[in-house]
């Protein structure tokens, strides 16, 4: 069956609103093997009703969300029900809802609020046990000679209102009208060292001989590759995908690098300690994103300024002056006197120039040396270039300090 | 002019990526008096066309993203030539762009790259900066018997690429292309302290009755209010902000509040240190994502263990034992131990419970300390709670520390 998204409200045209609710639905939807087919932003008023003739010709679901509250702006549910020529009627169960909804908050209810409780006898009501719009179910009917419209919701605008709404309600509905259908499935590969167009080059081709729907989406430093087919096809893509990539492959299940690497530590019983120049405390930043990381995560250092790199993680004056800051040398010193000082059994390190100034000939701008000390022995130092904006130069360097820990560890 | 957008990607449909284009491309047209009109997305493939010719026929631009990568489902570039009769070619120059940049990187290239330096003649190229994918420009052009087409814009899909070359190369287009309009500017005042309808309590009345257009943003721990109107009113409009906003009004220029900070830091000859442990280095983050904040910024500990605090800082473990590592003395400690082993003017302490474990009924989840020790002698501590996952939970605390700062540098 295919669905469809109307998303209305002028503020989300104006940027005002970031709309959140389409990577949320696709989300929910996905397990019951439904797609979005397409989705559309109209603004408040008339235009919704466009949107919705052309969406009901197209789909056999259609969901608008949004212009379900009580102010004059506010028209979907008239539009929607004027369009499968219902006429709107009080409901006295939704007003008495709204009015102890509101004397529970002691707040004093608006005349306004009636308009909420207006619903055609033909649509089913989705309660709403986070706002005072309640959400409307019009199932297929006969539309004046046309075919039968298509399954219609009407969700509420607020993420917090039409979440639970969705999963309590909708989900349920859905579940009871889909027929049945064949099995397939969706796997995501979380991919680092490689671009998109290598990684392509790796698995594309046997990817769609085995007949998969083939998708890569690249991000600074990594790259996921998204399949969708039968069981029995993906089984056998994952064997070719974890054969060509190899150690390039982070994860087959979506989560995040510094996931991966919490779990890995976690799973060995090891302790992190990072000590940052260049990336300015965003590798701490995104390992303490992890809920669980103060299990392994121990200590960070942001040492920008020589002396600190000196006093923190006694890095010889010497060896800043011979090599500079931004050297192999130091990059090793640091992530070994991190260790030390944080009593760790790794620790990374980064030294680099994320510009715009202070780069030279030797060391140009978006320079950088990754260093990784272990209990293991030996450090491991990297010197790559990121020619990249400031935030973009950070972000990839992370990820590549990040990466060095989880193919050690792996 | 009524412009359109279509966002062409099926990870956008499954809900893989967040569309976050929306939103900025509002924002960034907004200034020219353009306003979108309507937002689709659409898979990969073929239905980009539909879309395509949907939208031409209401609009006169037409932005779409995504689609210009080098694999194949990457097809917008092919789809809008075949809709417009234009053949393909291969532009030496992009290929000569597409070859430095990897030879820059030292990266092999790939023969899928070629793909990427065809366009018709007739476009004009946007340049790509941040990536390999040129965006491409379509003025108006006939279309075998039927109207012009609209001004069409292909841009990439990372936003990252997106965000520059509109800035670049599609807001000058633009600008030229636009018929003369009335004069009218835009303020934009950043405000943290108060929340979205506290702040149009103070201020929304008086900016309405000049007969401005006015329009608000909220995002964690800070509200934009953006102005729109005449250059007379915008003047009697920000003496009613400044007066009645007072010291929680952050910036009139759109600048963010760690950039004030290291500005307010640098004009003052003065330095910064932070000890954090709930925000897990995303203050250090923030702060060194602004250029030039190696001057100001000295050094950052992110004592995640007790032991860490204790070693880093001189946190006496038995202050901790008494008190427990969130506690407003833990606090006070942090950050006057910091200004003391960094010997910076200033240093910012954050100790709190970020969940989702961790909490008790005196100390919920959600309880967080912020500390600032300075020169001036007296730490202040300060206590909130913040009821959000971990990430907004670390966002609201980094972001009420820096405005802790700021509001005793201004």
């Amino acid at each position: 069956m295919r669905v469809e998204v109307i998303n209305t409200g002028t503020e989300l045209l104006l940027g005002n609103v970031l709309n959140t609710h389409l990577q949320f639905l696709a989300e929910a939807l996905f397990p019951l093997g439904l797609r979005i087919a397409r989705q559309v932003t109209v603004p408040d008023g008339e235009v919704i009703c466009e949107a919705l003739a052309e969406a009901a010709a197209r789909a056999e679901i259609v969901l608008i969300t949004g212009g379900l509250g009580p102010t004059t702006d506010d028209l979907t549910r008239e539009i929607v029900s004027a369009w499968l020529g219902l006429e709107l009627v009080h409901d006295r169960e939704i007003m008495d809802a709204i009015e102890a909804r509101f004397a529970r908050r002691a707040m004093r209810i608006s005349p306004r609020n009636q308009r909420q409780a207006q619903r055609p006898r033909e649509a089913v009501v989705l309660w709403n046990h986070h706002g005072t719009a309640p959400g409307l179910y019009f199932p297929p009917m006969e539309k004046s000679g046309r075919e039968k419209s298509p399954h219609i919701f009407l969700l509420p605008g607020p993420p917090r209102e039409l979440k639970p709404m969705f999963t309590d309600s909708v989900l349920p509905i859905l579940a009871k009208v889909l027929p049945p259908r064949p099995a397939f499935a969706l796997s995501t590969f979380r991919i680092a060292g490689l671009g998109e167009s290598g990684v392509e080059e790796l698995v594309g081709e046997p990817l769609l001989a085995l007949g998969l729907e083939v998708g890569y989406c690249a991000r600074p430093g990594e790259v996921d590759l998204r399949l969708i087919g039968g069981a029995g096809e993906l089984a056998r893509a994952e064997a070719i995908v974890v054969e060509k990539l190899g150690a390039n492959l982070v994860t087959r299940d979506g989560r995040e690098l510094e996931k991966v690497v919490v779990d890995l530590l976690t799973a060995r019983g090891e302790t992190l300690a990072v000590a940052e120049s260049c990336t300015g405390g965003l590798i701490a930043h995104r390992v303490t994103n992890v809920p669980g990381a103060s299990a392994v995560f121990m200590q960070g250092f942001v040492t920008y300024a020589n002396d600190a790199k000196t006093r923190a993680l006694a890095v010889p004056a010497a060896l800043i002056r011979e090599h500079g800051a931004v050297s192999a040398e130091v990059a090793a010193a640091m992530a070994e006197g991190a260790r030390a000082a944080a009593g760790t059994d790794h620790a990374l390190a980064t030294t680099g120039i994320a510009g715009p100034g202070g780069g030279s000939a030797a060391k140009p701008v978006g320079t950088v040396f990754i260093a990784l000390a272990t209990k293991l022995g030996s450090t491991t130092v990297e010197r790559h270039r990121y020619q990249h904006e400031r935030k973009t130069f950070k972000n990839l360097t992370a990820q590549t300090a990040l990466d060095l820990l989880r193919r050690r560890l792996a």
